[in-house]
């Protein structure tokens, strides 16, 4: 194959691919996970079912690269929120983030927790690192909650921090539990969030006698 | 229609109720959720695929009966977990038992929270109720770390409570935002809820001054 030939194969995959992200993108955005079909996608792409094959290695890797642009608006919803407020309110302010990027985007947010890789093999290195990013956002408030204790136990925290406003968050709005209304969730959130720092603040005072 | 009949056959259909309930739930315990198939019930229980919806209202009233014999056993297990110990250890052995019960019956439980009604209906009272009762457990404790406290504010914290704990558990299980080996959970577990108790014994220290 002539050089030119094959660089035009290899923009004509890259339109591709961008034209497929693009469809699943706002199928997951409008039906979430379960709703995503490949005959769909091909035919509103005006590509061959096949042809998605040549694009990603499987369907699995689209998903994950939708979740991947997901992730992204996420983390810039989170660097938006992030104040030089005291560590307790800087906290409040990441968790009322997430929370409201929940809300705005739920289906998508909602396909970052549902998608499983077939055979449950683990998600490839470029996607973990961002999803581990996310927490890192957590960590500078943190540091300044705990300033004696290590690098390892702060990511542990943060990571431990997100799983429980998660929680909070992913009950409160599919009103898994009981009936939330919208403050009571936020209220919810905000007391979460400012009882783990209040913890955090009398252990580092503890342990300083 | 005589009354021998009529009785004959409402003991027919409570039979059948057994007889099918039983096969889902150990239907559900081995495959989760998304492995029951109506078709295969009714092959299980020898009956008509019909007969199912003689027996039930409809697959979702079936689902519901299973999840509420899982929020029977569940609630055993905590209750097994309540101690005499101080109120914030009382919580760490409650949260423990939560995690252990998802470890060992991990489909089950997560079908607690991936069963939806079609159409997005409220769930029926009698299993909103079973539901309910299972975060008051947490209110005994809960309501010695905050005396000042109304009973509103005690049961809102202890459904907080439960979805934190909830979220570090089934992040923590499916090992979705990273490998989390069992005793780290069990260590991230105990740190929240640790932390969340000494946040309310600090504000409840404060408000007394």
């Amino acid at each position: 194959m002539s050089e030119t030939r094959t660089e035009a194969g290899a923009q004509r995959r890259t339109k591709l691919r961008e034209r497929l992200l693009d469809v699943a993108r706002h199928s997951i955005a409008a039906r979430g996970l379960s709703g995503l079909k490949a005959r769909d996608l091909a035919s509103e792409a005006g590509c061959a079912l096949g042809a998605i094959y040549t694009a990603f290695d499987d369907l699995d890797e689209l998903i994950l690269r939708v979740n991947l642009s997901t992730l992204q608006r996420l983390g810039d919803a989170l660097d938006t929120a992030v104040t030089a407020a005291p560590p307790a309110q800087a906290l409040q302010a990441l968790a009322r983030a997430y929370l409201n990027f929940a809300r705005r985007d739920e289906p998508s947010w909602r396909a970052l927790f549902e998608h499983r890789l077939s055979g449950g093999a683990p998600v490839p290195e470029w996607y973990a690192d961002a999803r581990n990013q996310l927490f890192s956002r957590l960590e500078g408030p943190l540091g300044s909650l705990m300033p004696d204790r290590d690098a390892a136990a702060r990511a542990r925290l943060a990571r431990t921090l997100f799983s429980a406003v998660h929680g909070v968050v992913a009950l409160g709005l599919e009103q898994k539990i009981a009936a939330t209304p919208p403050e009571t969730l936020d209220a919810e959130l905000d007391t979460l969030v400012r009882l783990i720092a209040a913890g955090l603040e009398k252990e580092t005072r503890a342990a300083a006698h």
